[in-house]
């Protein structure tokens, strides 16, 4: 501690808002370098490539075999998987000085699969694993939360190579099990969670988050053992309802009731229902959003959802993807006037509005009646109280099904807990998670696109089928900080703490600093790890705060102590403390650490 | 070899020139992404692993710590030191989505010492030594040679900080030693050169240079220890001559003689001299210049130099740091008409040319004469014939400091073999080298651009002292293959190489590959790293092709002698081969690989 190169701070950085980046900032781990961009001191870099190691050890082992691929790349391979574009500011682009473009990479799967396509050819070189830990880029409208949300960050990432679909089955398992053997072996509590709804032909993907209250991402689960991101959640549908007598859909007056609250209010005391009040989920709320497609075009569609429920923009954007969606503005509003902010309703949107041309069946061209999509539960016979397309009007008895339709269904409706899990498996309840690892069966979309092709044994062409996985290595060093700091300081697992043990020596006696040293020198010969605080003239309760905020898990004190023969072991986590033999301490420090696993 | 993700190519890449960069690719070791970038295949990367482990044991054992800097800077730092303009067009620039600029580092000297600024503020934290192994980037106008010239690569760099210039040379001392053991280590053959004159201060520099005819670095060495990089090296400046009685200067027609050449025979033809013919040392040349200065300002400069030698411009070059120097232009001349082609003589020039203004005092604006710059040996009383500025016009009996002095003297003549070495130790002789290390004391320049100050022991705030230490990592890789190739492939030394054993099983006898499989299971629970050819279906020459190729420094043969109960064992550098007795192979080989240090 006299020499390493470490400053404690005992001040909270002004920009941090999680406990792994004041952390890890205040014990001297990581220094902010740019927003989003972090160097690594002696400490850190420790911890991260004991992470590092565990990753390589398991990826080895699933059978993956290592490669490298540069961070700064061409152009070409993007444009040709259309990422280029599809990226939009969230990628950092550059030109060299003969003005060719390139960007720094944010995942790498167009060089993976050049790369088999320039070595490979045949289906006897399959089924192929590859990966790298790497550094990668991205830029990030809000980088946050110190590692959590970088713009330069360590990912691993691993691409599988197989023949046909089923042999992807089997190495996307192998992937799955790789990751739950790292997560386990770094001590990361995980759940493994659907993130996607599987419409979308033979992908399926799963997230590993690990469950913390300042993760991004929202998940659920259910007692019978569904869980899925928030953004994969799918509605169960109901059964159509039988619509005979209801009576025709009718508009009524209903002054100044822009909201659902008012709406609901107003309607209770002006035509209350004889068998119960009228609820928001009753009736129908229209919200007004605008897509920006990847080509440029800004499309403003709308989404109806029951009243009772937000549209979550993030389940929104993400059955929106490659489009990116925003409230509508104003400005789009202005373009389509039959929109009624507050009273919108079925009449004049999708299949129910004005006609389109033929060519522009989707609406997007403001030309025709704006494209309309329904949450799942709105279902055919079920009766609504929506918007009337004038201010002040509403309509009443609006039967799904018989008095209109939409352009098709959206899962953008929030989830909720109590949900009924889409399984049948219970009620959903919903959680925060630090997105760690993500498996991904890509199918052919990139063997596709760039021609990554090979025979079978027939002799036939066959484009490859892909996997990626990827696992955020600067993010599980913070998530593995977070679930395991208290309030005096990180707390490390031993597998990863930049030490094993942290000699604290106290007091002016000189024999004290001889015996430390002594004790580091014997443990050290041995393989143990030691960081030993040898400062002069730093008083013993800076040197026990110190050990703390680092959190090495194990410290042994030698100090005052040493007059009756003992030093004394302290167990970081939990707290405990044991007088040892001095005579013995090298040796019984040892025995603890085996008990402990090393 | 069956699973490996590896191809060998028969032909050479078309864009390759030097062996190291043609067998890397053809062996599978690297690809190329894009000019001067490439990937890293798993061979490639198992033998850069190793030599990233050599120079972090040897900067760890040297006291060093390692810390880790991003790639992605931010402009100011590099603004500061005034490095964001003097790059030019050598770095890659970028901006971020909220338009802020930022570069790939192609170093860090700025980062480093803000880091040590942010943490550090008194002489007792002295000395300290990082370090980091990083990837780099330079906009390389010719990106070549493959790993030699990349404009993504490796590189060790390490910074000292230093309370003084005497603690800076112990630092200094102790990375110079580190480099040393690094490349005794490797294997690789270097030589220490000077790589600057020692007229810049308290500054010194040396370049570790790996003898190579493909290196770019030329360097020159003496019978008495002297060894310089050619950039550095000072000429010896003769005692001044005694022009005593030397006839005053005359102008004289010399029509069709622009080159010395042309010069020289007509001056033996018409103007004889009585004791010796006229030779180039003679003449004085005089060479036309273009400075384009980091403000991007041109100054149009003459350098003059004895007729015998050219203008060497990359000396030319770092005598002008940081301005960019070239060959004037036809559009420079053309607006300085008092230069004329051939014929430029010294007094139109510098102080002997049109009078300057006092704020231009440099000549570059183009108002007064061209700056005029020396070579050294142009001492008083020298006596040249000239250019007397008129075409077919040229001055004789021209005495320097009687009849023209100039702006002072550059190093920018050619080095050649048998000139003096400048410390007497006698004459040079020249060799190309590639440059693999560089030790560089800095001094204050960038502490105190960044305001890195300690407080020393009396209270007294004083600046930093550094020194920053550069090593190759992937160019070293490069220098290795090119040492120790031959023409059947790479030869690698077993410390850095991929694998200490290649296995090769021929024939089609299932027995073979059963006894093949099991050394090889022996020798890897030893450790032995082993390479198993185990393709089915290739011939026995095309993997002895491929192992000669793939360059791994023993092989084992297990085929047709295993009838007779022998396998061979065979060193790929010399060639030697052995039979082994089969059923003892494991233990003979492992004896082998110990007897060669492994």
């Amino acid at each position: 501690m006299s020499t390493l190169f470490v400053r404690t701070l005992r001040e909270d950085p002004v920009d941090a808002e999680v406990a792994s980046h004041k952390l890890l900032v205040r014990a001297g781990y990581i220094r902010r370098a740019a927003p989003g961009i972090y160097s690594w001191l002696p400490l850190g870099l420790r911890v991260l490539g004991k992470i590092e190691a565990i990753v390589r050890a398991e990826m080895n082992a699933s059978g993956a075999q290592e490669v490298h691929f540069p961070a700064l790349l061409p152009k070409e391979p993007y444009e040709a998987s259309n990422r280029w574009e599809e990226y939009g500011p969230n990628i950092f682009r550059l030109q060299d000085r003969k003005e060719a473009d390139y960007l720094l990479a944010p995942t790498h799967e167009e060089m993976f699969t050049l790369l088999v396509k320039d070595l490979y050819s045949s289906y006897k070189d399959l089924p192929l694993m590859l990966y790298q830990i790497q550094t990668k880029y991205r830029d990030e409208a809000r980088p946050r939360a110190g590692l959590l949300r970088g713009r330069e960050f360590i990912m691993k990432d691993a691409y599988s190579f197989d023949i046909d679909e089923e042999a992807l089955r089997v190495s996307y398992a192998s992937q799955r099990d790789a990751y739950e053997r790292i997560f386990d072996r770094l001590g990361l509590d995980y759940v493994i969670v659907s993130a996607m709804s599987g419409a979308m032909g033979g992908s399926f993907s799963e997230e590993f988050l690990h469950p913390s209250d300042v993760g991004e991402d929202t998940y659920v689960r259910s007692p019978g053992g569904y869980a899925a991101n928030i953004e994969a959640v799918t509605t169960p549908v109901p059964p159509d309802a039988d619509a005979t007598g209801v009576r025709a859909a009718h508009v009524e007056d209903t002054p100044d009731t822009p909201t659902i609250e008012t709406l609901v209010d107003f309607a209770n005391d002006h035509f209350p229902r004889s068998d119960r009040p009228w609820q928001a989920a009753d009736t129908l709320k229209n919200v007004a959003i605008t897509a920006t497609h990847p080509d440029g075009r800004r499309e403003v569609l709308v989404v109806g959802v029951p009243g009772d429920r937000q549209v979550d923009m993030d389940r929104l954007q993400a059955a929106m993807e490659p489009a990116l969606v925003e409230a509508a503005t104003d400005e789009d509003l202005a373009n389509r006037p039959e929109l009624v902010p507050g009273y919108m309703g079925p009449a004049v949107l999708g299949p129910n509005g004005a006609p389109r041309d033929q060519d522009d069946s989707d609406g997007s061209a403001g030309t025709g009646a704006a494209r309309y999509l329904l949450d799942p539960r709105i279902v055919p016979g079920t009766v609504w109280m929506t918007g009337a397309n004038e201010p002040g009007k509403h309509v009443f008895d609006l039967v799904a099904g018989r008095d209109f339709t939409a352009d098709g269904t959206i899962e953008a409706a929030e989830v909720r807990a109590g949900d009924p899990a889409p399984d049948g498996s219970g009620p959903l309840e919903l959680a925060r998670g630090i997105e760690v690892g993500h498996v991904f069966a890509l199918g052919t979309t990139y063997a596709a696109a760039l021609g990554l092709n090979v025979l079978d044994e027939n002799g036939k062409t066959r484009v490859v089928t892909m996997g990626s996985y990827g696992l955020g290595v600067t993010r599980v060093l913070a998530a593995i900080a977070e679930a395991t700091h208290d309030e005096n300081g990180l707390c490390w697992p031993v597998q990863v703490a930049p030490a094993h043990l942290h000699i604290v020596a106290t007091g002016k006696d000189p024999h004290v600093l001889t015996t430390a040293e002594q004790i580091a020198a014997d443990l050290d010969a041995e393989g143990v790890e030691v960081l030993l605080d040898d400062r002069p003239k730093v008083s013993a309760g800076v040197k026990f705060a110190d050990a703390e905020l680092l959190g090495v898990p194990y410290t042994l004190v030698v100090g005052r102590g040493l007059a009756d023969g003992v030093v004394e072991f302290r167990e970081r986590a939990s707290g405990a403390r044991h007088d040892i033999q001095a005579g013995v301490a090298a040796t019984e420090v040892r025995h603890r650490l085996a008990e402990a696993g090393l």
